[in-house]
């Protein structure tokens, strides 16, 4: 079979409504009503949520879900601190960062002690997109070009600046010119020499943008491929690409929306499994545990540049509100060290996940860092062959055994892991005998 | 002499940190330090603020200003009512849109209400910057064409692409080629036939675009011209120019962050002063008080021609926390009657500047509507001369006598009132006063 694009696993599961019903359900009816054809509903019959708490989220119907979806609430759905550091502040000041005031500050300073020395000023906004346009205009600008390199299946964001460097949000629209993808960083696409075969990658897409007279702005990449699939290994692959990125002109933006702050277990943020530097950093989603706040750090030299052609300001970015809830996250993760127990409980979970592998030949991968990993599910026949299907029915099984679970990847076969960072060993293990269910309802093919 | 640009209006008005000195105060120095070239800080001596409460905000030092200024919190600082929705939302289900939940059902039909039954669709985003980037594209789309028609001064938001079409944020920067500028309406600029001769520079920059051959995607303005220095009427302005965009094939984009949300009194929303109906209207600012929601209404044909070759999700857009910020907003609109009292106070407020106009010449005009107010100051010689130097001394004149408040128009001296709508008589009073105190201490000249 001709593999599946992303895209249409995506659809399988969720609602559609030129295929779906929606008059049975009058929430959802109201829903398409409201929002129409921009409307992004999970599952072809819905789950409406009403609360959530930890791992857990609860449905109307009263079913209570663990949720190995959602990366945003990263400390834990609804967690009592930031509740209250945001209801405490949202009472007595909300206002854009024209005035000074004491959060920002501790804030920022508390984040920057995170990064390197380097990157010694921040600009926040509301939105991981946000950020990443604003990265790709300092880019443009410090660089005096205007291509970027992006992988196959990336996503960056939904403004019209970073929607044109995401393949995976371009349905009919063709890429434009000025993107060039390499592929993520796998033993498909490269074999068992990925670092060479990436860098070589990356090394003729900058000659692409030469020729194509754009030259070279930036490369951007989340360190862990997540909607190419989560490919976080090999550990030495960005350095070599990063060099022949500078050498050319160009600036490494490191998109830490998805990785970053703690999931990946050895580290804070996921470029530094990578022990490189990059002239931008990006970051959203986790960082107010789902208050919108997102931002980047940049070298203050490359934004005063930035700064001589543009006024910038963002009338909501890093106001006390905003800055409360990543102080709250930031605090929150320190004192019940979920990095280490991202690490400690990704590792169990990765243990038991790979017996699973042994057991079952349709897992043809477990891979990742931390809480941040991607299960690859094949069809088992003589060769492996990527099973959007499978993955859709797994995906289905897996929420009638009460988890929520999505795909990614470029065949929209790679299972998606990203619960919340203080997921026990108890809450991994009814994942795993709920997977190990739903594959042997789906007869099991043993090795 | 020259008339001064508002950029440096604003700067006269700003922190500088390469004139001003941070050393004295630290959390000034920290500032910098932290946020670089991109910080922008209102007086050279900027505010530390730590509290705010209906239309009052106060400083470290115990100052309390009346907020002339801030059209955000827009149904009164920290609102009770607002902080109680958001708290209790957030401790109970803080998620994205790919779950059913009422909360965005409830309030996308409440929203929806007060708009025409042709803008049927909703997207839910966190910024104004964000909606104006989607309408670009969706209009784009329609039209199939890339043309942009914006005024001389306007402001639309911050990604690469709004701020193409946002004057006012370029520095250096020259204007892209696809976007063309009209004057605003102003008796400056067209003499006393205003709607005339705007629709002519309306028809005259259609047909640049044509030559260039960019055609037309969309004239995008909010209604009363808010950074060009609010410019109310005549409110039979804009049909004319509006047929011409649609005879061309272009699209009406009513950029309501600044004046939606009844604030111009005698209308919910800014365009409805014009009797015209958009094909696209955004929102943002006032919508939910502070809290990071702003969103766009269109016809739910235009979106489901966009989604066709996108993909579009927010992550934070339209989530319950969100929803329920907003819902608080539109609810204490209702219970304290938030539009008439902006009228009411906005025409109390509006004969009072009259009169004082009337006693100072260099007050040359008082233009709004509602709590949207622009005053005019020039020099007082022969020939009235926009002077910027005075407005920046009466920015500075109030902010002693405890008022805050800034500037605005293509020449940087309108002064630009926009209070929360809960202002009172009082209030109103203690504005004027102060603002005769400050004139009548900046040597007065009397008519």
């Amino acid at each position: 079979m001709s593999p599946t694009q992303p895209r249409q696993i995506l659809d399988m599961n969720a609602f559609n409504p030129s295929r779906d019903r929606a008059g049975e359900n009058p929430l959802l009816e109201r829903h398409h009503h409201n929002f129409g054809a921009a409307s992004v509903l999970f599952y072809r019959d819905p789950i409406e949520m009403v609360s959530a708490s930890g791992c857990w989220m609860e449905a109307a119907d009263g079913t209570r879900y663990l949720d190995f979806y959602n990366n945003v609430p990263s400390v834990g759905h609804c967690h009592p601190r930031v509740v209250e550091a945001v209801s405490c502040q949202l009472a007595r000041l909300n206002i854009h960062t024209r005035y000074l005031n004491q959060c920002i500050e501790t804030y920022a300073e508390r984040l920057k002690a995170t990064l390197s020395r380097t990157l010694d000023n921040l600009v926040m906004t509301c939105t991981g997109s946000e950020a990443n346009d604003l990265a790709l205009r300092i880019a443009a600008l410090k660089s005096g070009n205007r291509g970027v390199i992006v992988t196959e299946n990336a996503y960056h964001g939904n403004t019209e600046a970073v929607t044109a460097i995401s393949p995976s949000a371009l349905k009919r629209a063709p890429l434009s010119p000025h993107v060039v993808t390499v592929p993520a960083p796998s033993v498909d696409a490269f074999g068992s020499d990925i670092t060479t075969g990436f860098t070589t990658a990356v090394k003729q897409a900058i000659e692409t943008l030469r020729k194509r007279g754009y030259g070279l702005a930036a490369f951007i990449c989340d360190a862990i491929f997540s909607s190419d699939g989560i490919h976080a290994d090999p550990t030495d692959l960005l350095k070599p690409s990063i060099a022949a990125v500078h050498a050319a002109g160009g600036i490494y933006i490191a998109d830490e929306v998805q990785p970053g702050f703690g999931r990946t277990g050895d580290a804070y943020w996921g470029f530094e499994r990578h022990t490189v530097t990059p002239d931008i950093v990006t970051m959203g989603k986790p960082m107010g545990n789902g208050f919108p706040l997102a931002g980047l750090a940049v070298n203050a030299d490359a934004l005063a540049c930035f700064c001589e052609e543009y006024g910038y300001f963002n009338t909501f970015g890093g106001n006390p509100v905003a800055c409360a809830a990543g102080q709250a996250v930031l605090e929150v993760m320190e004192e019940e060290q979920l990095q280490a127990n991202a690490q400690h409980i990704g590792a169990h979970l990765g243990t038991r996940l790979e017996a699973l592998r042994h057991y079952d030949r349709r897992i043809t991968a477990v891979r990742g860092a931390g809480l941040f990993i991607g299960i690859d599910l094949c069809h088992s026949g003589e060769t492996a062959t990527p099973s959007p299907e499978l993955t859709s029915a797994v995906i289905n099984g897996l929420r009638e055994r009460r988890v929520l679970i999505g795909a990614a990847g470029r065949f929209g076969n790679t299972l998606k892991i990203r619960p919340p960072l203080c997921l026990d060993e108890q809450e991994a293990d009814f994942f795993v005998e709920a997977l190990s269910d739903t594959l042997a309802s789906l007869s099991v093919k043993s090795r």
